[in-house]
């Protein structure tokens, strides 16, 4: 049977600072959660450090805020980056609506996205939450400014776009390069252990997670030749996205002042 | 971007034994994955042992089967039984085309839903797969053949229609009763350890998981006093539900012989 879906209004009425503490994963020193936005095909993963209870939002879809948070605030949460693998075209990031729910989070996304953000991420960086900490890799090829998040300590990775679950992000509008995305993937996330999870910001299959393993075995397009991938890619003629009007703009500035959708 | 759907065609091109094998959980003993099913809103639950390969698939939807069955294949699995939680009204069960990828498989239900199928269970029942077992519980109330199955190794429970996240399933048809659901929940799912995690059979809301701690301090309903409860039940209003005529026969005998959805 179908659920209240939350909003704004109770998502509000529970208590911001909670005693409650819980995980994807109990008798462990993280948390860990998925989420997903039926409209967009969107994940959202919500990262915790269980001591400190420092955690990293990545990926959240602005409608999706309220339900968002109060997840957060029910686990006891305190967020302090939001997350944007990329500028998104399909839908508006939460990432703005998210800093009114916390104050104290900053909007994170790369630096050569040229988006405005709290702050800005480059190849190589690391971003530290308790004692846990993401590092940041560069896989343009989707957009200029993907990137991809790999937990080294959980043995899971945060693709973005860059990589889909036995598939990956077109490359035909916003700086998409097919050549581009296949160096990206290969060298960045097919190259970590083969046992690592792979978490991506999208799956239109109802499959929930990957493995390097599993990707390098079957994924339909990136374990062929370079070639033949760019012309896989070149060939898909793929709708315009629909809300990428409405999108980009707002994605610009990380969903700051977005308004949800009417 | 949109990938490709699997279809039957392209799941049976899949080699039936592969060496390949890889998990949720990398470097553990065990392979568990969630999969989703748009449509219906279902969750569909693979659980498997990694030495034997001996697997578990819980509440496939008759639609999604080629999905499945490629997942279950890629990850080279040997499912043996096909678990229905009860006999669903939203949608018709998989474990029937589910057979014909996996002759060995058996379709199971409980005895009391007088439901066919290969395998029927009782209360305290133990579903064995590889070095695993999952026990059964009766946690009638939606239906009078629900059951919930906990994995107590994992510390996991897969609870049907029983127990939603910070929900439960509707009691005002077959044979629903809330006072009888009110208590097959409390004395059989959040009587488990508190950090038991809880896997339902739907979510409307993107969520994938909650934990008994959490349901027990937020289940906006189930925490409430019996008779609350009862009332909230009973003044739901919810619609017919659209599939029901379609699903029940085909669900009667777990789907065997269900054509796909035309």
């Amino acid at each position: 049977m179908r659920s209240l879906v939350m909003t704004s209004q109770n998502a509000s009425r529970i208590p911001a600072i909670s005693r409650f503490m819980s995980s994807q994963t109990p008798d462990k020193d993280y948390v860990f959660r998925q989420l997903f936005d039926n409209r967009t095909y969107t994940y959202t993963y919500i990262l915790a450090d269980t001591q400190s209870k420092e955690a990293i939002i990545i990926d959240p879809v602005l409608e999706m805020a309220p339900r968002d948070a109060a997840i957060v605030e029910e686990l006891g949460l305190k967020p302090i980056f939001g997350v944007n693998t990329h500028v998104h075209a399909d839908h508006v990031t939460g990432t703005g609506d998210l800093k009114k729910y916390f104050p104290n989070m900053k909007s994170v996304i790369a630096e050569v996205s040229k988006a405005k953000a709290d702050k800005f991420i480059n190849h190589g960086d690391v971003l530290n939450f308790g004692k846990f900490s993401l590092e940041c890799r560069s896989t343009p090829g989707h957009t200029d400014g993907c990137f991809s998040f790999v937990w080294h300590d959980k043995k899971m990775a945060f693709t973005g776009d860059a990589l889909l679950i036995r598939g990956c992000g077109r490359t035909d509008f916003q700086q998409g390069d097919a050549k581009k995305l296949y160096k990206s993937v290969h060298d960045h996330i097919l190259s970590l252990p083969a046992e690592t999870l792979l978490y991506p910001a999208h799956d239109y299959t109802g499959q929930t997670v990957s493995s390097v393993e599993e990707e390098n075995k079957y994924n339909k397009r990136l374990t062929k030749p370079v070639e033949e991938f760019v012309k896989i890619m070149d060939n898909l003629n793929l709708p315009y996205p629909k809300e990428i009007d409405r999108a980009l703009p707002a994605n610009m500035v990380c969903g700051y002042n977005a308004a949800p959708r009417s």
